[in-house]
């Protein structure tokens, strides 16, 4: 039997053993355990999840130093920004339990019985009601808020799917402690065995996503990882939806205008969007459009400053390590491109690197050179006019953020690319940079294919949408319908006859009058 | 070059060719013209589509005669029925321009800039958007309502998305004139060609749902053709979602109590169900569990009165009517299985059937003898306690539907009934028969794999849903905002920080105030 252990970023050194691989049976067990929750899940209502996802939240914050302490040891990504990620986890668990108390994701919709101009209608009652067991395969470079404890776990637990995860190879432990922590809280808030499950290795995985029971299967990692378990999931009997996170170069364009007014500034902020959490973020700016000439050169010649000689932390692991110095050493063989900063050599071993900088011509630009690189790096793309840049932004695959910086007088130009970024992208950012995702209820983390595969976010408040499907009661007795479709139902946004009623909520806006 | 052409139900024989089989290059350029009506479609806001759907409504309406004789020619529905169904296509597109006007379907959401307890929030800004050109393949029993004229084109031209059709191959002359129809009424209404398209012949859409602008494919037919354009969706370097609707054995269950109390009504109703538009209906009953025993034993006398002898319109094509013949073929030689009613030998040829009814005991049911069989006949499955009841339907496969009977004092049984419907069907209908599925706001007509294959409704207002995406502007200036985003816009429901508001409209529900 193999075993699971993860490596230290710091050392390159593998660590102690963490979990036994699991077996098909164990899988197939777990699983089955987890349809066993479902109705418990389902039976406690929105309340009852609200306090579950609450309780779950409390521990999290409880056990704080444990987990920030493992998730350092496996990830290298440093106690500072461990201790925010880990405060957005559970701030996410809180959000949606006000997501499930507010009671509008469920689409509550009544028509009742009557003439139409289709003859008569029956009553009609519609709601969305959670789909069943949800595999969740979290990130490596979010160890908290996109993995066990993350925004998958947390809108699938919301919707009332009991969730089963596969501990991450490159944080096995941080996984393992994740999922304890929240199974405790589970246990301790009267809940059976099954809300949570948790399963190790690659072929439990694969197996996981083929389970009969399992109804979607959320994930977050590499175009290949992704592509394996999509091929899984094509194969069985019943479909189901794949919600994938899989690549984004998130272009990020700097007009003339932009170039003129602010460069520096821009060129200051980008060093900062490229190396923050060493570049390992999803959202990182991996290619950017500097116009040709004085004001991009000051632009560039910021950037370039603060990228040189810098260091960032380690790497994820050693796939992301050999994976950044191949695509940096294609670049660098490339006669087309030109390396315009490099940082530091990096003191310390393990998976460290330095971060680097490319440049190259609009006019010589290639598909191929623009592949998603997950680390400390970014492609500068010179263009010389509109036409060239728009060419270029073609070849550039769909991501989940396209960022814009324009001038002030440049309103035409800034709708024109706004009109291409709605086509491209998840998510617009003007005069910003694309990393930071707040966890909201008007986000959207997701885009066209590549980035995601859905039609869906998985950050923010509608992320809930994924892990449910719509019945309609048609002439129902009251006492069989779910509590928010009854006559007498407590305060909730639903449609009646086509017009949504919203209940005022105290502390919230009042809703105007007539 | 192959012509295509359908067939009378009449009389079994070819009729006059009605186009040549699209070529490839024919399905390249339908797409590509799509792909140009697409920005039209956008910039016309949603009154522009409520007009342009209004405009295709008035001239369905007005072509209505030309369309009726062209369907029941190629169908043998039936006038009577076609007309109804017309109406129901007109009264579609009519209610989507009502969906548009009211404009909570765009889920916009504000979340204004300002401290959260994770830091510093940006303005974001969500809306949905459309997703682009839709492939659409419509149905052989429903030549308007679930066809060229149907529910899939009103949702994909609502939401803003071009349709391309393809032509269906049993009644390719309506689908030309349905085409013709709308397409004339989008040309009239000053739209641009592609708004709406159609190809010709079955390698014509395998070559559609493979092209890479097209992004959502709605589908309503058989497993086996939904499969092979699965198969070919999954061979795209880009994966797009497939609505399809492709079976569903929509089971009706008679417990002991409403069999005591009103059987003889029942089985009389269940007649009408099974036999309304020939049998040809997703929604149809085709496994019916009625209890053993006199009671159980009265409802079928009345069922097996009511079909004896009975005639029914000749099923839509070749391929259905030799699948009746073998479906029912094979029940006949099982030796567990009574033929209890047989409709009248038909007169007139084509592809007349008789109606058929069969029944088995719950105790030797096996599962591959519920499989669909499309047309007038079900099979009656007698149980003899609720626990061989359950284990029955747990054989039958996910449905759109499921129905209970149930007596008046059964209010525990129906509750435990209704927990397993749940889980099994997308509508659940009480005393009363699932043919009929009313557009309205509440309907879902859509339940799991193999009935529908999505987490959404095809037949109501959120049938929109399917082909739209989420993007959010962070930080945008007001004037690249869609218009339903900007802070001085026209009343629609939003989300402002998370609390829904919705302005009155005239003529609805007043808000209530607090």
């Amino acid at each position: 039997m193999t075993t699971i252990a993860g490596s230290s970023p710091y050392t390159g050194q593998a660590l102690e053993p963490v979990a036994e691989e699991s077996s098909a049976a164990d899988v197939a067990k777990t699983v089955e355990i987890a349809g066993e929750a479902f109705s418990y899940l389902q039976g406690i209502g929105r309340e009852g999840r609200a306090r579950l996802l609450e309780a779950i939240a409390d521990n999290i914050d409880l056990n704080a130093d444990e987990l920030i302490r493992a998730a350092d040891e496996e990830t290298g990504i440093g106690t500072a920004r461990l201790t925010g990620e880990l405060k957005r986890a559970s701030y996410q668990m809180r959000f949606f339990a006000e997501v499930l108390r507010e009671g509008s994701y469920l689409e509550a919709a009544i028509d009742t019985a009557g003439d139409t101009p289709m003859g008569p209608r029956p009553d009609l009652r519609r709601i969305l009601q959670p789909i069943g067991p949800v595999a969740v395969f979290g990130s490596s470079n979010f160890p908290f808020a996109f993995s066990v404890l993350g925004g998958d776990t947390a809108s699938a637990l919301a919707s009332g799917c009991p969730v089963i995860l596969k501990a991450h190879s490159s944080h096995p432990n941080t996984s393992k402690i994740s999922f304890a922590t929240m199974a405790a809280a589970a246990h301790a808030s009267g809940g059976p065995d099954g809300i949570v499950g948790i399963v190790y290795g690659q072929k439990a995985g694969t197996e996981l996503v083929s389970h009969p029971l399992i109804q979607a299967v959320g994930f977050t990692g590499s175009l290949g990882g992704g592509g394996a378990l999509m091929e899984a999931i094509s194969r069985r009997d019943q479909p189901v939806p794949f919600y994938g996170e899989l690549s984004s170069l998130n272009p990020l364009i700097v007009t003339a205008g932009a170039a003129a007014e602010r460069g520096p500034e821009i060129g200051q902020g980008l060093a900062a969007s490229i190396t923050t959490s060493a570049g390992q973020l999803c959202t990182k700016p991996g290619v950017v459009f500097v116009p040709a000439g004085d004001n991009g050169d000051k632009l560039v010649a910021a950037l370039t400053s603060d990228l040189s000689g810098s260091t960032v932390s380690p790497l994820l692991n050693k796939r992301i390590f050999e994976s950044y110095a191949a695509i940096t050493g294609a670049l660098e063989k490339n006669e087309n491109v030109e390396q315009v900063a490099v940082g530091a050599e990096p003191v310390g071993g393990g998976f460290r690197v330095r971060p680097t900088l490319y440049s190259i011509d609009a006019a010589r630009l290639t598909p191929e050179l623009i592949e998603e690189c997950f680390g400390p790096s970014a492609i500068i793309v010179r263009y010389k006019s509109e036409t060239e840049l728009v060419s270029a932004l073609a070849m550039v695959e769909d991501s989940l953020t396209l960022t814009l910086h324009t001038g002030v007088n440049e309103g035409d130009l800034t709708a024109r690319l706004t009109e291409i970024g709605r086509g491209r992208a998840g998510r617009i950012i003007y005069n910003g940079y694309p990393t930071g995702v707040a966890v909201s209820w008007a986000q959207t983390h997701g885009g066209p294919w590549p980035s995601t595969n859905s039609l869906h976010t998985s950050v923010g408040a509608t992320a809930i949408r994924r892990f449910l499907r719509p019945v309609t009661f048609q002439d129902a007795p009251e006492a069989v319908l779910p509590i928010e479709l009854r006559d007498g139902t407590p305060p909730l946004p639903r449609r009646i006859n086509g017009t949504l009623i919203v209940p005022p909520r105290s502390g919230d806006f009042t809703v105007p009058c007539a």
